[in-house]
């Protein structure tokens, strides 16, 4: 079942330690089939070294019950089906706790777009959520992260493939893309821009956002209709 | 003799430079057989590229005599010996210079609870013990270090279980568990948060607390009686 | 077609990877073919882990034109092309966002010459181009970027050979040298001494540039006509 | 020609790329043979990876001919000279820009004795020079390095055993110690506790130095008459 997007999110979830981003068993990454509104999450607590493909869990996207998987799916499942719920284009998420993302995430702070590194990848700065309230946190903890970051969002009008990721506040970094792979990709830049967003604040205090032309140019250079970058 | 145990200690001892918690033959590892009374500890300033199971030397925990092993035990020795006998409940104990929970301990500083990957494994700020006065430094240094460790948990009311963790004053950090493999843990999540702690407080100077209500949460989730992360 | 110029490219540009100054496909280096005004560069978006010889691009100096290579030429391309037509002294170009070298083009600031390390490689500091202008960035943008830095050095009298680097404001670093290993080698230093000098300005807030002398001496030493380091 | 202790500096270069150190061919290993007195040092700019026991080049320490070694010595020679005839003590010297030695060298600060791992190795502040003037870095630069090195320790009133390590103003870091591998050793726990220093300093401003007792306690039990760390 799903053998094929099994093996998408097993290699993406595998890319999560190469590229530094997880200790332990920290981080996860989904897909979704859309089709069958099946969703392929990561087991919660096994380690990268030994993880399998059969590993990889499959949950019903409105249910959140498991259809298939010995194991129990990521703690984290419920934010997920929630963010794929509100956001039909995206096919992929992963959440981290890497340090930098984290570090932003944790001071409770947007992550400026300070450079053409975060223009690149992500359409204007990185939002930090608000702080979630008590009865957010006790009863349906994971779904109501997913809720305030949809919240976020929205209140910002922001294109989530444009912006394709998010600080929780207090706790850490969410990303996705149209796939897995993506999702990964807006991880690792993510935790890129934040390293350098924290001594870029250090050198220049009140450093100014980047002049909105060169936004505007770097982010349509990799990501608009007529991207020149890479082989098309 | 306590063939296990001495195993054990000895993978939890190679665990610290695998999580780039050591350089040179820093750090180390003690596990207690609490039937027997007997501590099993890395020996002092041995290679952690040539430590063998058998180089692990078995002290009684009441007396710190040398029961079996060739080599003297860890410098530290009575440090561990006093906090298994104030706290029952623990198995394990590491000792570090790991760099950025030292640079809490150097400044002297708590470390606050500011995220959920601190949530996740301590729940609340991890202590610096008061500076040591000269008479506890000059006989007994390592006995008195962990009496200033228990005098430290005790005045705040700390249970060693929840927060297995603190910061020696101008020295370095202890974490502990209920085997050593769960001290390992904490040492690297440890390390994880003063890393990120030094650069969220950067950001943010006055940066408050996490809110309590998602401290309890996070750590309920990983380890209250109904903890739902990992396959349980 | 000139195959060993395309093997010392390829393998300046396996350098960046394995210096730690880049992630997934970022960075190029090109090199020039002065007689017959052929530039060799990186490929766009290629995977540095399955990068071959023959992926290297060949374009014409004077035109940009493709003259050979099945694969899109770096992005970057005419940067590369307006520092070799303006520079004729200059063999090889690099382009990274190497993370130190990035905060300071992204802060907008020069980088002082604070230290011997940076005064073996760099006579003087690394200048920080003004931001450019709408008008700059809407049409001919990489093209643009190289008269910034062009019109960088000639502004401050700089002898691209003497301090053969700059940071491109709110983007990052362009180094270069006589060959393409030699920019490799100014890109590796300049990250280093990046690193240095926030940590330096963090420690020595109005610290003073070094000591004219010692600029020279150090520069002479591995770069003037009677440099007595290395091997001669 | 003194096989062994080529054997002995070769090893103590290669130590330094392997804990970090250094870049590229930067960073000298030395030693002594007191008896002969004959110096044994790195060749200039050759790499680390090719390096081979026969490149070490032997140096008279009074004239500082080369005796042996068909390669030019470290530019550094005269600098490992001057030391060697000032201190009889020492038998070996290691000259690297680790990153966080050479900040604080840069940035013109002594760094201080804030903890136990400081404490372990070096027994007081780490000592930065004072600049040098012009007539000492246009003649005999490196020669002067090194009576600048010596004045330091002479009017601190440092024995050179008791605080192996000095950062030379505006340049970087040198150590020595009774071997090279000794050398060594002070030149990773510098860097080490550099690197903590300068967080220190960030958490707690006016951060006073460690406490003396702990100071004294530290440093005998690694290094004093009675040391009890070790196997001894």
């Amino acid at each position: 079942m799903l053998e094929q997007l099994k093996q998408q999110v097993l290699e993406a979830n595998l890319a999560l330690p190469r590229h530094g981003l997880v200790t332990f068993t920290w981080g996860n990454v989904s897909a979704i089939d859309r089709q069958q509104e099946l969703m392929v999450i990561k087991p919660s607590g096994v380690s990268y070294e030994t993880m399998q493909r059969d590993d990889m869990v499959v949950v019903a996207l409105g249910s959140g019950e498991v259809i298939e998987g010995a194991k129990r799916p990521s703690s984290d499942t419920a934010t997920h089906r929630a963010l794929y719920l509100a956001w039909p284009e995206i096919g992929g998420i992963v959440h981290t706790h890497s340090r930098h993302a984290t570090v932003w995430a944790q001071s409770g702070k947007d992550l400026p777009a300070w450079g053409t590194t975060h223009a690149d990848d992500f359409y204007g700065d990185i939002p930090c959520t608000r702080q979630m309230r008590s009865e957010e946190i006790v009863e349906c903890y994971e779904w109501q992260t997913g809720q305030v970051i949809i919240e976020t969002l929205r209140q910002r009008d922001i294109d989530p493939l444009a912006i394709p990721a998010v600080l929780v506040n207090a706790h850490g970094p969410f990303t996705w893309g149209r796939s897995a792979q993506e999702a990964v990709q807006s991880a690792v830049v993510l935790e890129e821009v934040a390293y350098m967003g924290i001594f870029s604040q250090y050198l220049t205090p009140s450093l100014p956002a980047i002049n909105q032309t060169l936004l505007d140019k770097h982010h349509q250079r990799k990501h608009g209709k007529h991207a020149w970058y890479g082989q098309g």
